[in-house]
């Protein structure tokens, strides 16, 4: 018996190996399939099944890839928004693997194809070991039910309940649950942190049981997740098999600064270093985006289509940095700087700064500074924000700069706001792409303004742009 | 919320590490610490805490050395055999950090002291999450009862069967279940090859819960698992908390196959190698304990007073190697050859060689052949072994040398048999050392043999040495 | 200023990274490049000429592959032999990079093409630093001048002479000697241990110095290192700048013994363990190549036709291996064994075994024995070799089995004997392959024995093969 | 023969270790060992001395503990200097390893103690194959000679000048050079960055062999490098063969930010960070020292009784960083600040930020602007500074801050200037530290300002604090 965990940092993503004997599935393979690979060579397994749990939304899949290398066959449900599988079961039907069965269970709600897996061991074969609940039941919450469609959010969540309650729960307590999220995924709003639990103890603890039907579609409707914009894509390859990696990452190049300047022209630069020091100095026009961060944040600045050119704290980073941006299908990375920072600032090439704030110096200079809170919906609204902040999620800044500025008013400056300052940095390079000149972050954002026990409201607040917003999202 | 499990290897140890906000507890550290101290690194995490389930058996803890580094304090059942522990529970008394709680459940069994620690979360604070079971509750089996006094092992089958339906059953369906030992560890026998379960799946899988009261006590009589000698070292060590790693393991010297072979005659020559490496040729007189058993081998045939001598496969193992002695007690590492057995051939040193032998080719010259299976009593009755094999455990071997010389009678050659050619190995190396001159290991052991559908008998043979070691274990 | 070395293990390969501010060369690249591409993104250097000293014979060179990476240019003598260069030296020109010059010096000898490179430094515009001796001159020694015919090996020889004196002596004392191969390498017969010399050291220690122009030619032509089989294939590839690798290493499938064991029938088995473990139990029919011996060996037993199958000593070295081929043109690596031999054996598998010797026994037994000694004929001559022994350079033995056969006459048993046991393993197993069904390795070889001063002859034997051989070699 | 470099990051420091057959020595070992260990059990080497070239000034050696882990014996001139040495040599005598000859050659001048050690080759026992030169003779530059009586200087210079004409020039052009330290030492003036180089390659580029008598003296009177304040130290240390690291590294605590705050008050914060990030945000009061940069100039602004507190970029930092430190004799670092700035960010800690500025942005406010020049004497006078800036080294600016203050006048804020920005970020954070509120660190120095062809002065200029440090320094 063999089983492992592994998680895609930044997206919070699990996969998982499962191996019994010489032979091993894989649930949920992401793009880059070497990982697997090498567990199966370590430990002498056969990789012979890929099972998927649905046609994920926020990283591209590798079972076409990794059933290539291996000749394992890809197993879904018997579904449409299944394009490829080679094994395509029924609801309530089984595959076996050395003995170890896998049950197939159709639990639509977050997606129409959504499936779960109960795992059956041969010492047991009618009580569950575990099951891989895909992005139907998360620890701690269930998945997201607005992203087919935003209208039948509800009807969705119907669904999901019912999936929740009919199929997963009648496997008992007993049974370990290992979904394919989990806390900080955008597919799920309030996943828990631990990644071990029970059906059991999810049934005491996860909303998804502890409410009514209805406060369940309530809580749903109320959730408000960002759709990340390359969910679309996702969608596409995925609905395919995914799609195996465009290029080895060492083939990119790395340009010293004045050729790195001259080519970046017709790209965006991504810089991946912290905050603070992108504030104390950053290629002009460049974008902040945090190398933890890159994984999503990465796929609402560039598309597939962006010439990216990446600014990296560390030569180390390149791998990191370039698989987070394949995995959202963003493979036109056209060149990293070469020395990094520091040889672009020594050369003499233009260069920008922005201001960082602290609170207690945002507190006592208030009156200049406008407010904008980049946080998502529930964490403006249920977490609580700063007193007369205007309010629009990091993502939707760009298009929605017109209403930004007007909502400043007559104050000179800006101070950019989120949990602690990744994603204000983020908009703070935004803002500034856009000529709003004087910005600053808040460093250790709410988390740090909550310690120090400043002012905080909460609920509703005036929105800059949440009638167009809603409508997008609707 | 941080959570990890640490595998010690060969041991099948498993200790963890829980985070909560900034605080973490590490439950039975080993002796060699840096990994604990790593984690907490990595992951910001303050080490407060060190919990104890029992008074280890199979290796020196870490405890006190821990505690020393961090400032932790370290937590125990209030019983006379934790000797050295700063806060001392009572049976059902609670530990709390960052919210999260740790009720200490006495259940006494597998030892005394024995203590099992329950989860509870701050959202749940009556549903169990999980439980540290140490040695009382194994993943497929429950810890073996007859350590302390081999006299009184039903006695404390009846406990541990207590401690087990009246402390851990109420526990609920739901509770994740973290041992101390997975599978492979020689504290429990027959512990599954999964790391992960519930208490509900164990209900209905684990034999302590299967077995009526007086079918467990049968259960635990028939266990026979050897009692390694080392074992009464680590009780008396870990009485008191443990002890830190003597030295660093670089400060061992590397000698040259000359010096190498003038010192080692006060000492033991350990070499790590696969049985076939060992037998195509080895320094005369030396012991062969494959790199992987180490960890346990190491301490049949070595004690803290033995002078060792290691001859390594790769000099990249050599930190492994001395950890895995120190683990057991076992410091006195004198040297490691440099250039490894190589050097040592290619200086001209005497060189023994030792035979190996294929199933069919044992099969077939069956008549010149005594066979002598080294598995241990459960291995050779239950699970079948070759027509008219005398049996004797690896472990005892050196003790009754002359009982083996007698049971060979009349013929000329030994074929050794264990499960696949590593215990076989390292008692064909004990049996050369004594003088037995025509002794081979049989490749791939009853494994291969059962491959090949070779004949097999079952049930209790005439063990050569029954008697004695009977009346010592018992 | 960046400069390292860098070495390709087994085949003694040294190529050079030579950077100046922005600016890098690389000196004759092997197949993989990778290595070359993470030194220039470490070190924030572009990558803007490849160099090549001439059509490299022992390995596919890299050259086209990194250039299509870099963009860089590939540079060359203007010579026929070189079939793809982008800038074409005249001897005597130069090329410049950052200030730091390179001047081309065409030195037939080893081969009509074969060009070194010297490099001058901004501050001392007239004095050589260093040069890039290729295969003209090595550290201690000078290229074989037999490669390109045999027939005109003391004409070539003149050629080197002359090269060596003229064009690399003038360049001065001071100038340091950078080869393209080191100790150990098939290239040249008796290169120094050590890596680091001057044209200075080099002149008053080098044979290619020492001897006169009729002693250097007599010198070379008793060289009579064996030409390996692949050279030819070498030869054609790097004529038109090498070749990329075929396929990620990781994409080769890993078998379970009895997959492996159903497909192996049309491949040849490689085992990369130590001759000891392979003697202790191997795969019947395979072939023993040491890991280090493997990207020499590896090319005499297998083509770029032959289906190979690994047994490795651990799952770690499957990338090493690969490598080692692939350098060799070798790309139909079809299977790795999955768990090694220890899964073959434990699956009852069919297992061979070879004997090991050890010296002193081989001594006493003497008269049982026909000696074989496979080393080339330089070691048997003038090293020493045992009385009575034949002679035949291991990689020759698979075309002449049937002397070999007649060779060893009345003797029962053969003792194969190299310099330490590893040709010597490979060997053993290619006649045991054939039939030969009582064959022992010499432990150790002649290093051990002559370690025990056991008695050696010199000079000329009856070579089992020599007119054949020679005629080949003619 | 094995023969390698190993170079101390940040120091510029490199020793040797040469192998021959079994034997090996290593030449000026660091206080942190381990290295040498490893690299002679890889390659089966017995290190048996260990030779010294001097009393090293900028690191703690580890002499006397490699000696006493390895057994080897610490070989030195025969000279009051050496205080703890086992084998004393005379000038000129030899020392055996193998067949190999090292000669020691007294050669006064850097140091009075300081010795070369000429290699000579069994093949060639009269002509050398390279030297040990210690801080005698640097690629393309000579040591220092101010360090032991900077009114002795020019004495000093010429017993230097007369040490390499006779003693090292008689060797050889064809002697290859293997200094102490390379490009970026302290011990040297203007050591060439290449790292490869020979005695007839330096007679005809190094100034100390160029020059005439007179000038090399006048040459030596003109270098005015800083004497870092922990050369005292060091000197003490080693005269008694250096000192053992104080404690595993892994010991030291890592503090979560609330009591990492409480705790620092008795002790310096250095932050390792890069000076855009440190300029972003930091702790109050705290020092900025880059990570590259701590191992000089951490003993700038700490000594061993210093209380130091670490704030690193990464947590895989620590363990480089603490060995920078210790390898100053730095041993007092207290705790690591857990989670690093992020965390004490998050936590609502105080924060502060430092300006930086672009240089045309400097440029173009210039008259807002004092500008203090923070590189060492040689670096404003002759490549050149911006017009109007005042100097003063960085090292020196704690000592003389009030005359700092009178400098800057009536300037409202100050931009402090180094070659990139590193040392400006230094001198920023203790300017700061001290009360100057304005203070500007400019992005890219003097290289960015360069590159941008802005106006530069040469020549003396008005240096704050001429008298004083001269006082000291003479």
């Amino acid at each position: 018996m063999f089983f492992q965990k592994l998680k895609t940092p930044g997206i919070a993503h699990v996969s998982y190996v499962l191996g019994e004997k010489e032979a091993a599935i894989v649930v949920d393979p992401r793009r880059d399939v070497d990982a697997y690979l090498r567990l199966a060579h370590e430990n002498s397994l056969q990789i012979q099944f890929i099972l998927e749990t649905h046609r994920q939304e926020d990283f591209v899949i590798g079972s076409l890839e990794l059933a290539r290398l291996t000749g394992a066959k890809i197993v879904t449900l018997d579904h449409p928004l299944f394009g490829h599988s080679d094994i395509r079961l029924q609801d309530g039907e089984e595959l076996e693997l050395s003995g170890l069965k896998l049950r197939a269970l159709h639990t639509p709600g977050h997606t129409p194809e959504s499936t779960c897996y109960a795992v059956y061991l041969d010492e047991a074969p009618t009580v569950a070991w575990g099951v891989f609940t895909g992005d139907t039941l998360f620890i701690g919450e269930a998945g997201r039910t607005d992203l087919t469609d935003p209208l039948k959010t509800s009807e969705h969540a119907l669904q999901l309940f019912d999936s929740i309650r009919n199929k997963l729960l009648p496997l008992g307590d007993q049974t370990l649950v290992w979904p394919a999220h989990g806390s900080g995924s955008v597919c799920g709003g309030n996943i828990a942190e631990r990644d071990e639990s029970t059906l059991g103890f999810e049934r005491t603890t996860n909303p998804a049981f502890e409410l009514t039907r209805d406060e369940f579609v309530a809580a749903k409707l109320h959730e408000r997740i960002p759709r990340p914009p390359y969910f679309t894509l996702m969608e596409k390859l995925n609905l395919e098999g995914g799609a195996a990696l465009a290029k080895p990452w060492s083939s990119i190049p790395w340009l010293p600064p004045k050729k790195f300047a001259s080519e970046l022209q017709q790209g965006l630069v991504l810089d991946t270093r912290d905050p603070e020091a992108f504030a104390g100095g950053h290629v002009p026009e460049s974008v902040s985006v945090w190398l933890k961060g890159l994984p999503v944040f990465g796929g609402w600045v560039a598309t597939e289509t962006t010439s990216v050119y990446l600014v990296l704290a560390d030569a180390g980073d390149a791998e990191s940095a370039i698989l987070a941006l394949a995995r959202l299908g963003i493979d036109r990375v056209e060149a990293i700087l070469a020395g990094g920072f520091d040889a672009w600032r020594d050369a003499g090439l233009p260069i920008s700064q922005s201001r960082t704030i602290a609170p207690k110096e945002l507190e006592a200079s208030h009156s200049e500074f406008a407010i904008l809170d980049v946080r998502d919906d529930v964490e403006f609204e249920d977490e609580g924000h700063i007193e007369g902040a205007s309010h629009l999620y990091v993502g939707y800044l760009e298009e929605h700069l017109k209403k930004v500025a007007s909502s400043l008013r007559e104050k000179s400056s800006v101070a950019v706001v989120c949990s602690v300052g990744h994603r204000a940095g983020l908009a703070t390079s935004i803002l500034r792409r856009h000529g709003f000149a004087r910005v600053a972050n808040l460093l250790g954002g709410m988390t740090a303004w909550q310690h120090l026990k400043l002012p905080v409201s909460k609920g509703k607040a005036q929105s800059i742009t949440t009638p167009d917003i809603e409508g997008e999202r609707k």
